[in-house]
């Protein structure tokens, strides 16, 4: 199975990191970080490099494609190549997936058009903008397209692609090995239940940057 | 604040990027990526290469210094200098925190001596051997030792470091601009929840790898 991981300069790490963790497990699994040019990328920190072994040019197809997001997901979505690349490989998958603010490029590539999708909860109202119909939940499943809001919940999209590809019983084994059990000191993770000040802050901050 | 990873060969990415994700955004955060040499580190699944800017010999001392696990632990406990290195930074620490089987490098640089600390679930009769006092919690708190369960522990331990650190409203704030709010499809993530024969299976796996 081939799985495709997509780098881009200014991405947040753990959008791909988290999947990666637990899709490069599935059976005959062989998985690539590929960006627009082979190399280094760096992280939205600045702290954190991540090695393309491969330039997108060079795939021509995938069965299963990863696009994170991260701050830089406006550069992607303004370079008609990589746009191009995402389209076409989509074409090829058997699942297109993304994390975050990924489902964004996914929109401007014309991918989500007309489909239930998510993002970061802060940047619903732009997946909109895109075409798709923006939606506050974790993980969501239209056909072979598969959305995951912010960050961290691309791990809980893998595990639920992992049940639906190989079972279960593998899914559940995936889980374990990672200890996936999760005991955050807050439950503050969602818009819906975070302190509504911080809400805010976060909203004001982000939106900003965008 | 100066903020350590360690990377090494065949290291888990996610016991790195978790907590990363989180730490690299506390206040005056700058953080190094630090294997034995400069350059690429390659992960367990061989699909990934994270980008050391830096050599252990050239940093003298560390604010908060995060080791990962992985199968590469073996190969790091088996290193004098790198464990030389690891007790050198702890007695320069504010904090010293591990991930998974990186609490095993801490115990075998003598950091662990008698101290409660938890590791992956299934390598906590080797902690137990090394001299600390194993324990099958998700995150310990020892003084200023921090050690964390398996892979996805981390992004608990770092949120909690967070609310020590920086309060509970900044923990809260990157809790929720990460979207952590795990909904994973099963509650299969501890050898307690998990189905008996997947547990049964995933020890001997694991520990034949050991």
């Amino acid at each position: 199975m081939k799985i495709t991981v997509l780098l881009y300069d200014n991405m947040t790490a753990l959008d791909a990191i988290g999947p990666y963790e637990i899709l490069s497990r599935l059976p005959s699994a062989e998985l690539t970080f590929a960006a627009e040019k082979e190399g280094i990328v760096r992280t939205d920190t600045g702290f954190l490099g991540l090695q393309a072994t491969a330039a997108t040019s060079d795939i021509d197809s995938t069965d299963i494609l990863l696009v994170p997001g991260g701050p830089g997901d406006r550069q992607v979505r303004e370079n008609p190549e990589l746009l191009n690349w995402v389209a076409r490989m989509h074409e090829t998958t058997q699942w297109t997936t993304s994390v975050c603010t990924g489902s964004l490029i996914l929109a401007a590539a014309g991918v989500l058009d007309g489909l239930e999708a998510t993002t970061h909860w802060t940047s619903l109202d732009t997946l909109g903008s895109l075409g798709a119909r923006p939606t506050l939940k974790r993980v969501v499943e239209q056909g072979k397209v598969i959305t995951a809001a912010g960050v961290s919940a691309g791990i809980d999209m893998a595990l639920r692609l992992t049940q639906i590809i190989a079972g279960d019983d593998y899914a559940q084994t995936l889980q374990l090995g990672i200890e996936y059990d999760p005991q955050p000191p807050f439950d503050a993770g969602s818009p819906e239940k975070a302190p509504q000040h911080l809400v805010q802050l976060l909203r004001d901050t982000m939106l900003d940057a965008r």
